[in-house]
């Protein structure tokens, strides 16, 4: 088995998909980040009333899945249709869970786009909250669900 | 304990760091990619014959640092003057460790810019592998050490 | 009425565009920048003879319309297939009207690249004459012509 | 009076900042977007109870200060120290009212930084309530505070 | 004979393209970098065991191509599929001969891409060389195939 | 004599400049694009009458030089403080030849600016020309100029 992304040289090249069909294509992938009791109560008080962090690293996440082909160098641009966000506070981790959903009509699938959104908005929250906790931990990125294109349905276990 | 990317109206800004002495400083972060053992072993394979995924990555780390302000909305621009990544395999993860390094001289610490470099080479590895293994996971992002400015040093216990 | 831009809940979320057909779209925008009477004449004599402030405001809105998705946070990502920018010395307002007029075959319309367009263009004539005229002030930016997609052909009164 | 943006032959260039000092810099710039009474109404109800159009304009105006020297051509790149917008309804407008405070400490002035961020936050406006409303208009653009430099400060009159 | 970048005036513009098929295009493109035959060396000796500069010059001419619409100014978004580039060590220059292959399916063709993608790594070389070989020099960038789109197959004498 | 862009174990990293003072720093790039002498032609009188080829491809340059650190992977981000570009047209070419000058107050020089500069400028022009001859050939690119900075003043015999 080898990586697609290397030609028969071992040379890193942005893959033919030329010939393959635009289709419809969606992913979603999730992750988190954990943090001090403290610093969700923060973030929760903030929510309720004033300070909105889920509400920034949720745009933050949109904008990021925008820009995965400029990060992600044999990654190819696509002209993304859907991209949500979704960002839960969960007292038993602590922390924030988030999971992203991105679409697109095209060649290749847009795992990227929604692990780069997922990986873009934790980054933000860290930001956000770094300032009364800088031990916070973001993982758990993984795609949970990827369909469209030949290699047809993945999801996760 | 507030959160200073809020003003008193709940308001986000980007803080005002003008009053600041620009000093030396320095971020490291660390994070990991978990994947299975053939997966390892193909990467693994690739660095010795062809097929690079850990410079790509590298790479990839180092543009991403420098992309930091752009992805992060209430981070300060900043003039990096230092960006190394560090990328090992570990067959007991099994996967790859990844640390990046980053320094400036300016007004405000360079965590933001160490997570984004850790988080952009671990999504490079994911793209370039994801032809193999869907299932890979990204974790353990954080900061381990934090110098400069006047809060001081920070090691990660 | 509600704003598409939010979901159930409120949360904003970049429109499904999905299951539109891609049909061919076309949108005019238009605004000015007001300036003292002696700016105006500095400008039109540049453009008669040299320091073409017009020519470069124009190239920048064009490229301004490229970045459009970039800048603006739910804005879909779109393939332009034509810019056309025209920038008018009118001794009335007095200062430059400015018009732009974008094309793209797509699921969503152009507006925003319009008007992004007309915006930078102003912004750079701002920029370009500031040295001279810091009272300034850029107006009137708004649709005049919308067509294509479901919603059909928009003319502003 | 000439332009400085050009030289002795009339080619625009990016004006040669070496020699000026770095200093205190601050700009403050106004602007407002005009919209239909029910227009308005829906992003008030929304701000109290979800649907946050002002937050995401904010943000979007913050984020596109830090890309002001990328879409004006002969502006200066600027390391900002800070971007607050305030963004308040105005039922008189009937509209939104939007004000950015931009500071640096550079060898350039932030006006530019001050008015993209203004204007970027309108376009968002714009984009979140276009569906609602096609007819808003865009407006009032100017700057009202500039102040550090060899030219001094500047209020509008 | 006029150029199709200007209107009847002499205004600069993107040129309509909304009316042409979407067609698949190729586009080949070659340069060079030429160096003392001692940095050549280095570069060789460093492929063979550490310091891989062609990989790097690679990568930086894929995500170049990518960047094509972002910095020539007239310049259509595309989509591209494909970017492949071969860098090869040439004693007879001496120096690094580059080539890129660039496919999209669209509009226009990517003549401007693979140019693009060979300057970026031409300039990537130079970057990594520089501080042992100032004198170094790049050129012959030229288009040696064209093709796809009405005006047929281009391949250079 | 090694690359210092490559440390001990052969792995790319953004050097470490964190402790060069920041100086006056200057580089001057040349280069030129070769067309056919009717190209050439077609440049110079719209220069003269409308149509500003060259205008265009120096603000291209202009804006390209801001975008080095984006384009070339292990390049510092700088402030530059000025660029100038100059455009010629070359009868004995036949061609344009072009000159770029860019100064900052940095750690480290600015050759990769001047040429990212020159280089830009060269596309722009082969893209504005390029449906009257595909043949055009762009080379020459080097640096003529460098200073500032321990290395001391470098000027291409």
């Amino acid at each position: 088995m080898t990586l697609t992304h290397f030609d028969a040289k071992g040379d890193a090249h942005m893959v033919d998909v030329s010939d393959k069909p635009a289709t419809a294509r969606v992913a979603v992938a999730r992750g988190h980040i954990r943090m001090a009791r403290d610093t969700l109560d923060i973030i929760a008080q903030g929510r309720a009333k004033k300070g909105d962090v889920l509400g920034i690293a949720r745009l933050a996440g949109i904008m990021g899945a925008k820009k995965t082909a400029d990060l992600v160098p044999l990654c190819h641009p696509l002209p993304i249709t859907k991209v949500a966000i979704d960002l839960t506070l969960d007292a038993d981790l602590p922390g924030v869970q988030i999971e992203a959903t991105v679409k697109t009509t095209g060649q290749t699938g847009v795992e990227m786009e929604a692990l780069t959104a997922v990986s873009t908005a934790a980054l933000t929250v860290y930001d956000m909250a770094k300032a009364v906790d800088r031990a916070m931990e973001i993982g758990g990125i993984r795609v949970v669900l990827k369909d469209g294109g030949k290699s047809g349905r993945y999801r996760a276990s």
